[in-house]
């Protein structure tokens, strides 16, 4: 029911996926039962796939976490998150509210282990490939162990959705000296520079270091994370704009441009926007997609749950969060070593 | 000296520079007289207009500020800087170390009235003009005053460089809502809110408003404004590379892109990043070029210097800067109209 669509987005999207989908993956449909029954009466292969669970009532879009939390029962995102709790449902994704499906999602499933905070974490492309970076806007006052939380939950959805035995971590600074940035991103480094976290920590990046692929993930508070990503939306916007105006401008540039049309298309293509952001850490996957989503946006984000669902990204977490408390506790002590036995200083650490 | 190539860039950049500027411009150039010299001998007309002071030491590209302020008398830089104090120079401008630019200043020409700290500025194209960004790196911790004293100087500076009456100033944030936010940006929110500054104030902007051009000036802290800076900076890049390779995919596109090279040469020239950015709110104007900055922008950031020096934004800033004390010490009382008479709330600002 979410989003600025609802269901006229979201069956749509649930046909297309289904139609890619094995057989065995199956929808739960919250909400409205008499709009979402009719929104499928065209598709009655994709309705046998699915079950309708009515919900009377929605979160609004504006309304704050603690609202959704007093008066969420009985809301489509409720039941939809519920059903994880209840073991009915490997994923939900939704387009609604962040705020809201952040504070139920928490109130339901709990985060993993020790973990304190969800994190929204998305992809964005490289030359060589994906980087994964999170925060971007579930929690915008970080101290420095939230930092470090993410670099443990970033590492693992990595390694889960991509493949990469070991990804690379980088935390986001205005600078690469050790002595540059605020206390809170110092002192995160200081706990990862110490390798007693097993993941291969490369130390601080920059701005430009996200799209350049310099590390496989790249950690920051959700404010900056936030503003970074509007920011580098905005520019893939606004330069795809000057494209077409530049490709516009006479007759010989427009010939050229319908010449190279297709190449065009596929470059298109790969400058938009991720269409949803995982909230890591929780026990259970809950996809966040874009209130904006476009039918092929949010089937893509389908996609991309159930990818997840079938990754073992969870997992991979709770052995790093084993780790944690150890390692805060006493920056320099030798401790524990983790039934991986890897926990060695990394390639790339410089002490 | 400074920057990643010193004099083989600054030299010709100068010469370059010259050529453009009205004869009554002129260079004080501080530095190794011997390869200042050498590096014009080619130039005599631009020799004469040039005066050398001689400088037996530089800055290190990574001292830390304290250090240069205790071992930079003597330096190129500083005496770049004492010349405007002295008032034989109007403006300076370097490549090199920018914590010691910003430190050196800071001694030397002291803030414009009550201001704290100086912040760095940059103008980044929008479909409809120019977007002033700042703070962007100066300041990694910033309270809500210091956000305050960044509009402040951001608004003056964009009447000044673009001659708009009274530009719009929006406050960076991730979402629109008043709620949303640390408590930092939302206390400065409050202040701007209550109109007792003189500026046409329209509430939190995100991300994706810096290239849209929704407001003239977006102002944010050191942290975020660096991060987004480079971020937007890195995306730029990576977009004209894959639209590279996209148009060199096949016969078609590559003959396509044959064809529109001339517009796609203007295109790549509006996405370069600006070349330098003015440290704000000091007595005197002072331009950082970024480091690896070519004999090109070197140029314009000349250029740009010069424009700024021509302006009159010093004394801009001080006009709004003496109502700030009473806009922060009484939020909501009726204070004293400032000399404009143009204190009453401004369009677009909702109370």
């Amino acid at each position: 029911m979410g989003g600025d669509h609802g269901p006229p987005v979201v069956l749509p999207a649930v046909v297309r996926a289904l139609a890619a989908l094995p057989e065995n993956v199956r929808f739960l449909l919250h909400g409205d039962e008499a709009a979402i029954h009719q929104g499928l009466t065209k598709h009655p292969e994709a309705l046998a796939r699915c079950e309708i669970r009515h919900a009377e009532r929605v979160v609004g879009m504006d309304e704050k976490p603690a609202q959704a939390l007093r008066r969420g029962k009985g809301t489509s995102m409720w039941s939809a998150v519920e059903a994880i709790r209840e073991g009915q449902a490997a994923a939900a994704i939704s387009a609604g509210n962040t705020g809201a499906l952040m504070a139920i999602s928490l109130l339901a499933l709990r985060m993993v282990g020790e973990l304190e905070r969800p994190a929204l974490v998305v992809g964005l492309p490289t030359p060589k490939g994906v980087t994964t970076f999170l925060d971007v806007g579930a929690n915008v006052d970080c101290d420095a162990e939230r930092l470090v939380e993410f670099a443990i939950m970033g590492e693992a959805f990595h390694r889960a959705a991509h493949g990469t035995p070991r990804p690379t971590v980088g935390l986001l600074n205005v600078g690469s000296e050790e002595m540059k940035g605020h206390e809170e991103v110092r002192e995160a480094n200081r706990i990862l520079r110490e390798g007693r976290i097993d993941l291969d920590y490369r130390g601080f990046v920059e701005g430009d270091d996200i799209t350049r692929g310099t590390v496989d993930v790249v950690v920051t508070d959700g404010f900056s994370g936030n503003v970074a990503l509007k920011s580098m939306e905005g520019v893939a916007r606004f330069v795809y704009g000057e494209l077409v105006s530049a490709l516009t401008s006479g007759p010989l540039a427009s010939l050229g441009a319908m010449l190279a049309r297709p190449a065009l298309r596929r470059f298109r293509d790969r400058l938009s926007p991720p269409p949803a952001a995982p909230l890591l850490g929780l026990n259970g996957i809950v996809m966040k997609c874009h209130g904006g989503a476009t039918e092929r946006d949010f089937a893509e984000a389908i996609q991309a749950c159930v990818d997840l669902a079938r990754s073992g990204f969870t997992s991979e977490i709770e052995r790093n969060m084993r780790r944690l408390p150890d390692a805060l506790a006493e920056h320099v002590a030798e401790g524990a070593p983790g039934e991986t036995g890897a926990a060695a200083a990394p390639e790339g650490v410089q002490e």
